[in-house]
């Protein structure tokens, strides 16, 4: 248990949720390029699975928008099988809504496909594979899109806890929950202790989405400081509240701020106890928020 | 997997949540009699299972009262098994409550029993066996019941979305849950692509309450709308909010508002992709909203 | 079935959660003194495991403590293996936090160790080992803290239940739930039918906090009477609401308000059939409110 708990971080080969830079057309189209692929992957130090992965890492690219974006994605499919690409909580018209074969064609391997639509509305989504889903979806093909900004309870005082007018976000991050296919229990396509800590500063505000790319429920828990839910599926919650542990089923997403005033390494996972250790010591879905 | 999907909706034997009419006794009492037995039950195409029953229908079929009946429950028992109906969600005094042998003696294979009670408040309950529920239910004993009319946030706009003060439901749809026993992952008593999808127009507004009868947790997830969540449990929340993906545990009712404004066939599913794929293709807890 | 109901309220041997009483030291400190070992338990009539236990108890003693309390807990650590407490839900300085090896050394099978903090905030949260936790916690090593007062929405309405403005707490109780380990499927460290009864007068106000020490979510259904969800993880809800069936998920806990107003047996169990019943009967997370 101890040796485990001692390794983080550890390095690995290969970070998810990179932000992707588009292409900007002369039209202002914003294109992003994606490539379906199956790729080797290091879960946890030497642990090395066959991920399916957009563009070479897990989770895929991070894709921000703005309202209003008219946005371009080509996806080139070298996966062994056909794909799609289903934008998970952002709106799109049906037929770019990436369900083959209803809303279109399967984009069969070794081909591409380029998705058109205009963002209509702040968003927190995820766009993943929708055809055989239950196989390509836990093995990695999945990612993050932000549109614009959903806003924050700034000047409310929710369970007691007053966020600022002037609410500051040092650092907006995603953390993509997974446990089943090939890279199995994990964070952000990793294993503890392969996982990221997340660094901060006292005082800081942090605002973190949580997204359940996996098979089952997992209630995050935070040591240390309340999570203060400010939006579900990207939508605000006219009532926010605070929590330590936010249960977060597969497709939902959990918006949190969080503001930690002590410093330490504070360690942050999943409840279910055998998601983050084993007899053989600490393992999945951990990782720490280390405040300085 | 293409197979599969063209197939929907696929006809099948048998149609669950059938409106029950009551015979009207001469002092104003609404009586149902009910039915449980043992039923061939085509759950997908070909697929047909010894379902256990009300009145022949999985789920059985849908109960509405007003708020200040007197009901009559007849249960005639045509199962092997001693039996006993539970009124979740629904007020009742506790000898009626359908707890055997606590509250009542168990209803004997091959012999009747009525319960008796008046409503005394709006509510969205289920009906189902209490007694070797573990078994009953799953297999399909189980049905809806509303009371009245709970309320909706007219005239109030809840994130971001405007519900409108006159507003009309088109249609007022239940959506049971299932997953175990011999019926297993299907939504009303069907499994994909034997479920029935959703037709409405567009501007409709859809009221749609979940129930889970299974033993399971589902994240009901909706491709192209916001679900808007209105009531748990049958109660109306103060603080209704919406959401893409609504988690929904055995024994639980989320009832929401659905505003489609874009046509289209809009897939809806569990989002545990293991609940609706497999490597044969879609199954499962799979239907469609197809907006006109 | 009707013999494993019947039973009910089976006596066993050891009875969790009771109240420990400090040692006032002479600058005030409360001094609590917990000893965790391997104890046989009689989970249900005649089935003994070994627990593993603080103080010999299943959930381990309930430690009620003010705001600004100066707490001091020495853990004599009698197990085979090394351990610690980690506060859950309670503000703690990061090297009173309970993570070893992060926030502090193992506290070695054979040696003890004193936790020092002062109570900053009314909470509701409960100590458990974070070392080898997936198998310490299931296995029984938890228990209940309450600091001071989370309030309650006194003088409001909530889904249409008035809460008085003098609002009176007949009793405050917690309901531990777990269902993995040695003790496996579990209120209060006890099975069906060894589970303890709530006893209650019409018109009472009963307070319950469940918190989930297990590995599994549980949807808590309450026969008969709404509860009235007032705070989550011990941190009061702006908007409180009414339900009849609470999910809660590992690390969670829930608050709710009851307010029984018939007499009678009401049945209170996991919705989870499973979890409640086999072919051998009724067993698990199953106890009942009884109304005099």
């Amino acid at each position: 248990m101890i040796e485990s708990v001692m390794a983080f971080p550890a390095e690995t080969e290969g970070l998810g949720n990179q932000p992707l830079a588009p292409d900007v057309l002369p039209d202002g189209t914003k294109r992003f390029e994606l490539t379906a692929a199956v790729i080797d992957w290091e879960v946890r130090p030497g642990e090395i699975v066959p991920a399916w992965a957009y563009n070479g890492m897990v989770p895929g690219p991070r894709i921000d928008l703005e309202v209003g974006d008219k946005v371009e994605v080509e996806i080139t499919n070298e996966l062994p099988i056909g794909t799609d690409i289903h934008w998970h909580g952002i709106d799109v018209p049906n037929d770019q809504d990436g369900v083959s074969p209803i809303t279109q064609e399967l984009v069969t391997s070794g081909s591409s496909y380029t998705y058109r639509f205009t963002t209509t509305e702040p968003a927190i989504g995820m766009y993943h594979a929708h055809a055989d889903a239950h196989e390509a979806v836990p093995n990695g093909l999945f990612g993050t899109m932000y549109v614009g900004d959903i806003g924050a309870p700034t000047g409310q005082t929710v369970s007691g806890i007053a966020v600022p007018e002037d609410l500051a976000i040092a650092q907006d991050l995603p953390m993509v929950l997974n446990d089943a296919g090939v890279i199995g229990l994990s964070l952000d396509g990793k294993s503890f202790p392969a996982t990221t800590p997340i660094i901060a500063e006292v005082g800081d505000w942090l605002r973190v989405t949580y997204f359940n790319e996996g098979l089952q429920v997992h209630p995050m828990h935070l040591h240390g400081f309340e999570q203060l839910v400010i939006a579900k599926d990207g939508e605000p919650l006219d009532s926010p509240y605070a929590a330590d542990t936010i249960l977060v089923a597969p497709g939902e997403r959990y918006t949190v701020l969080i503001n930690p005033t002590v410093p330490g390494t504070w360690v942050w996972h999943c409840h279910i106890l055998n998601h983050v250790e084993s007899n053989d010591g600490m393992f999945g879905m951990v990782t720490a928020l280390v405040v300085q």
